[in-house]
This record gives structure tokens, sequence and C-alpha cells, in this order.
């Protein structure tokens, strides 16, 4: 984050019915069913994002559900956009939000991080350097992920207080003896990161707290004050980076800005179409805008 | 149900290192890289289990992360899979447990249900007539998968109470204004099915309520009237089948019984190892003995 002077994060989640304009030139290219078409279109399309932006940001943010909808071909095409990624310098955050019991949880961490022994040789994981983990079934759900995460020198990023309007449903609940639902997942999220706070005072279990309720920053701030927070919700959602500030409060590298359509459909809007400008161009300037305002207000 | 007088799951969370035996000649047979040898071992295995277990059960639930493991070849797998279960007259339930933001939400379910259109032709989903989901993200993350489950004939199971120790941390936490968490998804589940109340009374919005609390199981029946349960935990876990009569009272399609390692690794137990069994034997017995208990307690 320091030699790029970024903590923009690229969100990718590909639908094949908007991608670039020119990776319709993969359409035609590609062989295949249905399937096997859109999903080499979509790394068609993925790559040019990665390439158009990658100097303005430091990590990509996969969906893994648009990969997924792709069958097995998106499953190669995810590991093959993670490989762009870290061929341009990029950290890989694979955006899973998977959550289940202890042997559950250890094969989807194997899965996403370093990979697995097995009598068959060695299965290869996507080899993310984060992941995001939904907290509902407890602190015994998520300790197979801070293990493997810790064991591959990577990160797992819980959900505490998601961007979506739903999250006051559950998230928001009061409980009985004080705080939300969501305070206590943050608690519980500091307390299985603190035996892996490294130099900078940041630990390798962070939190997901969304741009769109920046009410809640200062608070999951105080609750968690070593974790690294990945912001979701700047721009298509109604989050502001000037909102943000909280976030950094440990160091520059306290918060991740995560920002997808903003980004890769820029180009879309009006500010950027009137000049009829390629997407690349206007994914560049977005992301250097995002990159701009937010290590500005870092280091304030 | 009715047809098979089952309501045993089978549950197939295969590892690749705890396949049956005789599947070695599977991997001696394969050809490709570690990945690839392990996944046409792993639909070996998963094959000879249904084949073996078919007539006991009304349906197998994919433990998801077990296939995602096994990257692209383990996908094509988890499709194979579902097919033969098909073709052996049973149900699939995709046990993902996924949740995210609405569109994220809607490409996870036009995966694991129908399928979607695309500007590259018609891309094929799973067919899962049911998927466990995770309600933490609140009611706007769950209704996309509850209507694509409607559109497509299948439904969902949305994590309610769930089998592991750590379900305490969370799902149990008492609400300021009264009940747990748990109680409070339960409402929302109930809501949520409400619009799609069958002929036999019973909703195409399920739960997943773990069969090692079945102290629970009263509760959760009066505030999801309609749902039908899916009680994982039996066996290994430590749930019994004698614990879960309240989840029948709507009738005996009310529950669904899932069991995993009791089945799969039947053979291994001290009763049967003792006659040198073999695997398919053992599993049968296995789900059949759960097969006749869970009848006999649901028609009482």
């Amino acid at each position: 984050m320091a030699e790029r002077e970024s903590q923009v994060v690229l969100g990718l989640d590909p639908d094949p019915g908007a991608l670039w304009p020119q990776r319709d030139a993969a359409r035609e290219q590609a062989t295949g069913d249905a399937t096997q078409r859109a999903a080499a279109a979509v790394l068609a399309h993925c790559r040019a994002v990665i390439d158009a932006t990658a100097p303005a940001v430091v990590a990509v943010k996969l969906q893994l559900a648009r990969f997924e909808l792709l069958g097995a071909p998106g499953r190669a095409v995810l590991a093959q956009v993670a490989e762009h990624a870290r061929s341009r310098g990029l950290l890989v955050i694979a955006d899973g939000k998977r959550g289940d019991i202890d042997v559950t949880a250890a094969a989807y961490a194997a899965g996403l991080f370093g990979g697995t022994d097995s009598p068959f040789g060695w299965i290869e994981g996507l080899r993310a350097d984060l992941a995001t983990v939904n907290p509902l079934m407890g602190v015994d759900a998520l300790e197979p992920f801070v293990a493997t995460a810790r064991d591959s020198g990577a990160g797992v990023l819980v959900l505490v207080r998601t961007s979506n309007p739903g999250a006051a449903d559950v998230e928001d609940l009061s409980v009985r003896g004080g705080g939300a639902v969501w305070e206590r997942v943050a608690a519980i999220v500091d307390a299985l990161g603190a035996a892996g706070v490294g130099e900078h005072g940041l630990s390798d279990v962070g939190a997901v707290v969304g741009a769109t309720a920046p009410g809640h920053l200062a608070r999951a701030r105080e609750l968690m004050p070593c974790a690294t927070f990945l912001l979701p919700g700047v721009g298509a959602q109604g989050g502001r980076v000037d909102d943000l500030g909280a976030a950094f409060s440990p160091g520059r590298a306290g918060g991740l800005v995560a920002a997808s359509r903003s980004i890769v459909g820029a180009y879309l809007s009006p500010e950027h179409s009137a000049d009829g400008e390629r997407p690349e161009r206007a994914a560049r300037a977005e992301a250097e805008r995002l990159r701009e305002s937010a290590w500005a207000l870092s280091g304030a």
C-alpha cells in the first residue's frame, strides 16, 4: 500500500451481460458451449480491467458468485484472473463469504488459500491473500479459516456490519446486556485476531464494515483496534470516501476501499460517456480519483 | 417421501483422503494432475455411495466446500454427482450456505438453481431442488434466493439454528425485546415462506435446525409452522432420530434427516467392521436403519 500509495480494491463481479464492449471480440473468437464462451469473455474482460487500473489499486476482490455461475469453466477462469492480478503485483481477495462447521470450514479454507495434500498428490488452492467469511455459525466455524490463513501468510475478513439495507434485520439487532449483534461479532474478530498482530499493529483477522453506514465506523474501530477494514459500498451503493476516516486510525493500511461498479462501469456515467471515453480510460481515471481521495484522507 | 417411506438425506462431503477403499481403483486409472485424479476418484466414490443407499433415501446433500476444493474438475464432478442422484430419483440439496447482497445473491441463485440467460446463450445451473442459505445479511439478501427457487420449482433452507457448538456465539444471543437471534431469523423464514405454501401445507422456504439441539425443535416448529426442517447432525455430530419428533408435526414431510459420516463411514464402526462388511452393505444398512426409525417416529 505504501509503495503504490493506494488503498483501493478493484471489485470484479463480471456479469456476462455487461462486459466491456470490445470484449465482444472474445465472444466471436471463443469456441465451446455458451458457458465456455461466456467464461472466455469474462476472462478477457477481467484481464482488461486489471490492466487498465493496476497502477492505482492494491488488490482485486473477486466475487466468487459470478465465477460459480459459469460452472467448471468459471472456476478455471477464476484461477486465471487471480494469477493475472498477482502478475500485476496485486493482492487477491476471494469474496465468497463462506461459513460452515469445522471440517467444512477447513475444506473451504484449503480451497481458498494454499491447498491441501491428498493421496493423489498436492491439490492446489486459489492462493488468495484474503478471504471474506461469515460469522453467523460462531467461533468454531471461523477458527479453521483463521488457522489456515495464518499458516499461508494470508488473512480473513469477517463480515461485521455489511453495506446492504438488510443488515438492519439481523446484524443490527440489540442484544440483551448491551450492544448490537454486529458489535458482538466485532468482539469475536478482535479476540481471534489477537495472536495475529504484525509489526505494523494490524492483525490477520480483519472485518468487512460497509462504507454505506459511516456512523458505525468509529464504533467498529473502537471494538477492533487492530483489524484491517474492508470497506465495500463506495460508489454504486452510495458510500463516500470522505466518510471513512475512522478506518485509518491505526494507519494508512487500516482500510481497504472497495469499488466495483463505480470503476468498471465508469465509462457509462454521464461525465465520461459524453466524451465517448473508452472503458479503460474511464476506469483508470475513476480508480485514480478514489486512490487520491483515500490516500489524502488517510494521511490527514 | 411417501413413495420411498423415507426422510433420510444422504450427505456427501467427500474427503479425497477418506474415500471408500475400492475407489482406489479409480486412482490408478485416472489420468491428469493430482486435482483431476482426486476429482475422478471422488466421482466414483459418490456414485458408489448413491447406488448403495438410493432405495433408502430421498435426497443427497452435496457439501459444496468439498467439490470447490477440487477446482474446475471438482465443479464438473459436482454436476455429474447431481445428475447421478437425479437418475436415481433423488432430490439434490446444494449445501453451500451462501449469502450476499441482492445482485450477488441473484448470481448465486442462478448458478445453484435453473441457470441464466446471457448474450452467449443459456448458462445451465446446477438445477438443485434445495439450497442452504445464510441469513446474516438480512431479508434483502435472502429474497433473490427465494424468488429464483420459486421460479424453478425449488426451495431454500435458511440457517436458523445450526448443529455446531459455536451456534451459541451468535445465533443464541438474546435479543432485547425478547427471543434469541435464531428466533428472529425463524420469524423471517416464516414471513418469506408465506407466499410459497403448497397443497400439503409446507412452504418452499425451509430451515436448517440442528439435530444436536433437540430442545430448540419444538420452539422452532412453533415459529415456523409451514417450514420443512433440514436436520443435520444425526450420527457423527451426536444427534438422535428419537429427539426429532417436533419436526414432523406438520406431517411426515416436515423433517429431512441428514446424515453424512454415519452412513458413508458405517463400515468403519465396530459393529460393521468386525464382520468385514463392505462399505456398500454397511452404508445401506445404516441408511435403512435411519429410514425406519425416522419413518416410524414421524407416523407416531
